[in-house]
């Protein structure tokens, strides 16, 4: 008998190729092993064969082939709890979904290739963290914390937003936070790599870019592998401080994002485009995956942070392929992550008010909660109105033509010696002309107004999305620092040490507040030309059905 | 016991009123008499009272009252056949209908009053015109008439257009028209009756009216009648010739235009307002009413004959009861109806072609044909497109102009010391208050075009919906002659009467051709400027709608 193996997630295979999709808990049949770059040839259940990700699946004991028929469900690590005791983190958080299921034609470009092992796949067969203990701070009994330590501040924010970035790192992140605000972690950081936080009018700011730059995202080509079996979507970045042009893949940005959101826990991280990005065409939904793909580079290029950071210009500037693997190794091997990133800050020799600290961020959490739904509800808005314009508006309109363009069809038919009439009956038949074409204005125009408003709000619900674990991630530091202080009280704790973590959480408040600004500050600039770009285009829409009716007034002139 | 009447016809009784809705077959215990100018008042067996027209019931025999219960239904006028053998009358003929049922609070307006005592319950009340026999040729045995006569006429245009006008008196006009054809008819017709046919450049033509005039339909008032039972609505008419205003009521035109329909069988007469009007207010519906009124006066004054038409100008001129009366009788005595009143044309004395008669009305109905569906589909356009404004466009603004102003106010929960935020959060809630208020224009939109386009083209179904009728009527009289000349060729019938018949033929004919070129010349004036004002009232919408947009976008300017 032939090998078994059984799916472990789900695998949407391109339609087209050979791929096939399987199930999570399917049994198929192996037929060859030998395909090569991580893929292996099956035979399903109804008999089709198909290639699929070696990583998808595990070889069957002989012992469970006979048992396999209802398969418990495959380990998912959407239903892994993270220390930080919340589960309410389903709702919102696209950016985690799309990590943990693969099913449309995009992300499914996985494979092996010398690029990168990286994937969806590598990450989800590891859903063990969950188990893992915090560090115990010297002295401290491990009982203190794994009661009731850490409990209510994730929760309480998630609760009422129902968003909190999962990283799939979580728990690395987690200990070496903790280790920065403890004092535990040692590293030096070199002069070059330090981040400074400065007083600006408006508060305190992350230190300007002293040079900034662009990077363009070209529209994708569709490349190939394994001589045709295998075909993706390569999108070209164009750095502006270079102009070398570099090709990347979606698991490559899947990468960078998951290293992103694993460094940078008080940072929001723009989100990838959009898994709903729906479309008649297959170029029109690549193209909408460009354009948001252009949204979150230029929000990394505008971030004094992000902008800088070593893993983004490894993305941004390599060519070579060693040097290429060399630099994602050391990405994954980077231990600034987390709270422990601040070891990286210089911030101002002032200490914070612990109220004044309280109020911005509870402020900040206010405002995330109403920006939530405003910002979801205006991404759910533009993709209606997509649909309404290329759907009823466009069909009212050509109703409308038709309706007009028939009635001169029919005064057609009494045409006799009438000059004017003559002219009366065309002049109807180009008024029902006019309204089929308004009928086609209607259906190509969410492409000029909602579908670039969609595109920039979807980039808003990923950093609104992820503000509220931001803030929980603060509010953990200083739920810590409370916890630190009661220790101090009851003489369980240095007061040297205790000043240690002040201040270290002072670095992370400032961090926080920073951050908080700069949204306050980037979004303000980005909306106000959001919203003109898209009464421009609204405008302009207008006018050109003002002219389309004007000309055709003007043919029932005499 | 009390005496028991059966309602004959079903009557809507107006809500808030007295009256009480009876429906034909029911049976009421009649409760008074004495309430006066035709009311009677009863109690259902739902133990309901109320007031209903005396002439919607017949009082039950002692005997009839113990048999009632599931009484037949009562004769209706629309399940009568006329002679021209048709019986697909009822798709389409809304003017019909109207007198055959009597369920909107418009022509409720049923009563006694001393103005005139006609009305459909009168009407209705006469079924059995369907008996009436042709009046035979001197000489022809009655049973070549009743066996082969007329019967493809008619139908042969109603199977294909669905329409053909019912006149509660064809028996009488059809039997008066006759006796023009066949020379029966003895009337002197003074020279100020007469109406001419004229040669024109386009074609036969109405000579054209001498002393053109207008007749403007104000605003109604809602008027009383036994201190406040009764109430009904009053369109107030002043003719531009003698600046004298006239009240007439619903029940006015629906007598007057019972006249024209009888005496103007080759004339469509222009249809009385629509039976379907809805609004959401009682006065937008009675104000649409005075629109359709309007287009009614407007076709008549425009038309030579109709608008010089003897109960035409009582109807729009009389304002003293008696003479009222008195002219109303001599209207109802009219004898020149129907074919009849084709002893008051002068006619070219040119004969006709038959061969080039039959290509008019050839291209005439198959023109009507088209015209028809186009018509229909035009006015039921204009109802849709009033409900989309009204409905999903005015609520898809003002969901687009609350999210923006949602979205205004989250930001708003973030204000802090930058001026240029606030400036942004004020724009982008005016925004938000600009579509909402787009959407309010959308809602308001169809009075200024849609409505008013409907209105015409209810105008223009009416008068299409009437040609098939107008077209077999005139081709029942060329039957009629070829009838003659077989006659004859049989030596049944003179060769002196023959030529009598050809010549009054040939009058039909002219009129018929005037008619036609009339509508011609009428209709493309009147669709031109039509169309006119449609585009300049969608113009002048999309252009608010531009200014608004604008000026919104000028919040945003810094």
């Amino acid at each position: 008998m032939a090998a078994q193996v059984q799916a472990l997630y789900d695998f949407s295979g391109e339609p087209g190729t050979t791929e096939m999709s399987i199930t999570a808990g399917e049994v198929l049949t192996l037929i060859n092993t030998e395909i090569g770059e991580g893929w292996w040839e099956g035979k399903n259940s109804k008999g089709e064969t198909g290639l699929f990700p070696a990583a998808y699946v595990r070889k069957l004991t002989p012992d469970e082939v006979t048992q396999t028929k209802a398969a418990p469900p495959a380990p998912r690590y959407d239903q892994a709890a993270d220390e930080w005791g919340d589960q309410a983190y389903s709702a919102g958080d696209n950016n985690y979904k799309r990590t943990a299921s693969n099913d449309d034609g995009w992300d499914d470009d996985w494979d092996d290739d010398t690029y990168s092992e990286i994937g969806p796949a590598n990450q989800q067969a590891k859903p063990a963290h969950q188990q893992q203990q915090l560090t115990p701070l010297p002295g401290m009994p491990i009982s203190e914390y794994s009661n009731h330590q850490f409990d209510d501040t994730a929760s309480s924010y998630a609760s009422q937003v129902g968003t909190v970035r999962k990283s799939k790192f979580a728990p690395s992140s987690k200990v070496s936070g903790e280790s920065y605000l403890l004092g535990t972690l040692n590293v030096e950081v070199p002069d070059s790599e330090k981040v400074y936080i400065v007083q600006e009018e408006e508060g305190y700011a992350w230190s300007p870019i002293p040079n900034p730059f662009s990077v363009t995202v070209a529209s994708p080509k569709k490349e190939s592998k394994f001589k045709g079996i295998k075909s993706f979507i390569a999108y070209q970045l164009t750095p502006s401080f270079n102009n070398i042009q570099v090709s990347r893949r979606y698991k490559h940005f899947d990468w960078l994002h998951e290293r992103l959101q694993e460094k940078f826990t008080l940072i929001p991280i723009p989100p990838l485009p959009d898994k709903q990005i729906s479309g008649r065409y297959d170029e029109q939904v690549i193209e909408r995956r460009r354009i948001q793909l252009q949204e979150f580079v230029d929000w990394m290029c505008k971030h004094p942070v992000l902008s800088k950071c070593e893993v983004w210009q490894h993305f941004l500037t390599c060519t070579d392929e060693k040097r290429w693997k060399a630099g994602k190794r050391q990405a994954e091997k980077d231990n600034l992550l987390g709270l422990n990133y601040c070891i990286s800050l210089v911030v101002p020799e002032k200490a914070l008010l612990q109220s004044q600290v309280d109020q911005v961020t509870e402020q900040c959490h206010t405002f995330i909660n109403s920006m939530d739904t405003s910002v979801k509800n205006i991404t759910s808005m533009c993709l209606a109105q997509t649909k309404r314009c290329q759907g009823p508006y466009k069909s009212d309109c050509q109703k409308v033509g038709e309706a007009f363009y028939s009635l001169g069809n029919a005064l057609g038919l009494d045409e006799g010696t009438m000059v004017s009439r003559s002219k009366l009956t065309s002049a109807i038949k180009m008024t029902g002309g006019a309204y089929i074409e308004i009928g086609r204005m209607y259906d190509e125009q969410p492409k000029y107004d909602w579908e670039p408003l969609g595109d920039k709000f979807h980039l808003y619900k990923g950093i609104v999305g992820s503000f509220p674990d931001v803030l929980a991630n603060h509010k953990g530091a200083v739920q810590k620092k409370r916890e630190c202080e009661r220790l101090t009280a009851e003489h369980k704790m240095e007061v040297a040490q205790l000043n240690e973590v002040l201040r270290r959480t002072d670095v992370i408040s400032y961090a926080l507040l920073a951050e908080i600004n700069h949204f306050k500050v980037e979004r303000t600039e980005d909306l106000k030309a959001t919203m003109q770009k898209f009464l421009q285009q609204q405008i302009m829409f207008y006018k050109r059905v003002v002219d389309k009716l004007e000309n055709t007034l003007h043919l029932y002139d005499d």
